[in-house]
């Protein structure tokens, strides 16, 4: 695993506002607690991004209280971001599970409902379920409701994100000709990244001809050849906010059925922007831009949902997906992602990520969409 | 999270031998089945290394044969990896668990054992917990016997990592200086590793001065003054297998304590180098290298065990920690990274990969240890 923390130090301190609407959730939820592993979660609490090493850490949230269950490693920097609440430092040789169940019985948790969120291995809950006694449930959304609305300072750095990705696109786009090999477009974005100071924000994605087909297509040996689609999925980070955009064009003269099938992918990425105001059911949304491929008669290429929320983390809330009726709010930023994937042949995804306001909805690119032919 | 699969790829495919071993292991353990999601696990039998998104996915192995947990989304690449094998897909829409319960089913799994590798997220195991009656048990230590002797193979790539960490060390140390950043250090490491055509097998540690109390520092605006010292610790990876080597450098005249720490650091990596062979407790190698910094008096400032294992992952078995009476085998390769971190005031960490042979040991590294003055 791969971890940028250097950008998201700079994300902030604890936030003990952030802690209280989290508390409210708790009891909505019935939890008494809440466990954070190293997770955007708990970088939007406390500006904590941790080394993904195997050492269980994290923060337990409760109405009693909270503790740190802190590895020795990682005793100073934790110290210092958690500031004012008591830590259960465990060292390699006892491992974690004695501070963990101190740490429970400080809070009175024994017997009570944990919540556990995404950052915790399951391994590690199978030996914390041997330690302490309680009902450990699913928490993995307790916080998205908070996470999910970007206040103003949020949508800057996104929308910075957002620019910083236009920018490589072009120069993705100007690199593109007959014999470059993906290896070497991914090279130049993450060169590109590096000279303005951001990381990625995963690893970019370049699948040239049938490689394309598939949609987290992670080879590197394709060479461009004439007349070849070229998918570009790629984002930064930009202070511990992620961009994400996708862009397919094509390696000289097309075929027409390639030309047809880039016209229903964008004409469904339009249908889903267009459907994006508050209120307005997440699912509906990807319902608008399914229902263009359908007709299109490639419904049954178009394999994922049609979007996920972004910000701290490349996937979080809100998920535009069918099955999630949760109205859209201003302050919800996503990406809108439609695609066709014609096993071993070739594939077209176009995504921009998309802010909702009170008037409507702000598109985060400004990367132009119409059909483009590279190396000419 | 980031993920560098390109790399992966050349790994190799199913491995039924592997497999064979797997299930030897799993009779020994007493489980009927085990479920490895994205983990060394994984790609040492499959060759498969997987976007890591939120979506539950991998391979469940038992004796009643496999089955392959797939979103939709990697339908084609991981059809391609496990051949042979029946795959339980599941779209966005409906998500992971009827897909898991079915492929359960029909390898008659419920209500038997079902160990649970690294690569798991809790949360899921919580949602499968409540769709298939089974025990769930811990099972990330369940291929570590087989992982952790390296073949001749596995050796070479380790070895051939190794030396392009070597080289990077070198080009490290002649850009040391008064002046010079934390960040534009790492920027060098990066750097020099792309032009070799690797990629870092985790976030390089730069680390200057009192910065470098932090064994898993990752800031980057420090910048480097007379007399400070530098922990650089990074690896990279070849053709999936990882590199992870740490020197301690200074910049300008450091005080005598410095000095006098580097000494007492070197001495213990010396100790434990000193002590692997084949048939000793791993305790014993940590147990070597600590009483020397304990007998020069800074034994509470090595917070952490002396080595862990590497391969596929950075962190696997082997540790070399107090409590590991494992007998050390040949093929076993490990790191030996004695430290001393002093608080608020500096820290020193020398690490070496060693490979375990039948004759004695082999060290990875062949870059000095010396106590050396950078910027001179």
């Amino acid at each position: 695993m791969y971890h940028w923390s250097i950008n998201l130090l700079e994300v902030g301190d604890l936030r003990r506002d952030r802690i209280e609407g989290l508390l409210a959730r708790l009891s909505e939820e019935g939890m008494d607690g809440i466990f954070l592993g190293p997770s955007g979660d708990l970088t939007y609490l406390t500006g904590l991004e941790l080394f993904p090493d195997e050492r269980c850490k994290g923060l337990m949230v409760s109405g009693a209280g909270c503790f740190g269950l802190v590895p020795l490693l990682y005793r100073q920097e934790m110290g210092e971001r958690l500031e004012g609440i008591p830590l259960f430092v465990w060292d390699d040789r006892e491992g974690f599970l004695g501070a963990f169940a101190r740490g429970c019985a400080s809070l009175g948790l024994v017997g009570k409902v944990i919540g556990i969120n995404s950052g915790m291995r399951a391994v590690d809950l199978i030996e914390a379920m041997g330690v302490v006694r309680a009902r450990y449930v699913n928490g993995s959304k307790v916080m998205d409701p908070l996470r999910r609305v970007k206040d103003p300072g949020e949508l800057d750095l996104m929308r910075s994100a957002s620019e910083m990705a236009d920018r490589v696109m072009w120069r993705v786009f100007e690199s593109l000709r007959p014999g470059v090999t993906e290896r070497q477009v991914r090279d130049l974005i993450l060169r590109s990244f590096e000279e303005m100071g951001v990381v990625p924000s995963f690893e970019p994605i370049v699948a040239f001809g049938a490689n394309a087909s598939m949609p987290h297509y992670s080879g590197g040996d394709g060479v461009a050849r004439e007349g070849d689609c070229a998918v570009l999925d790629f984002g930064c980070r930009f202070k511990g906010y992620c961009s994400d955009m996708t862009r397919t064009f094509f390696v000289g003269d097309p075929s027409d059925e390639a030309r047809r099938i880039y016209r229903v992918v964008l004409e469904a990425q339009l249908a889903g922007l267009a459907a994006v105001r508050t209120g307005v059911e997440a699912q509906m949304v990807d319902r608008a831009a399914r229902e263009v491929i359908s007709r299109a008669g490639y419904g049954e290429f178009f394999l994922n949902r049609l979007g996920h929320g972004i910000g701290l983390e490349v996937h979080e809330g809100p998920y535009i997906v069918e099955g999630n009726s949760n109205p859209l709010e201003a302050g919800n930023v996503f990406s809108v992602e439609p695609g066709i994937y014609i096993p071993g042949l070739m594939g077209v995804r176009i995504e921009d990520l998309v802010a909702v306001t009170p008037q409507g909805c702000q598109v985060l690119n400004s990367f132009p969409k119409e059909f483009m032919v590279a190396g000419r």
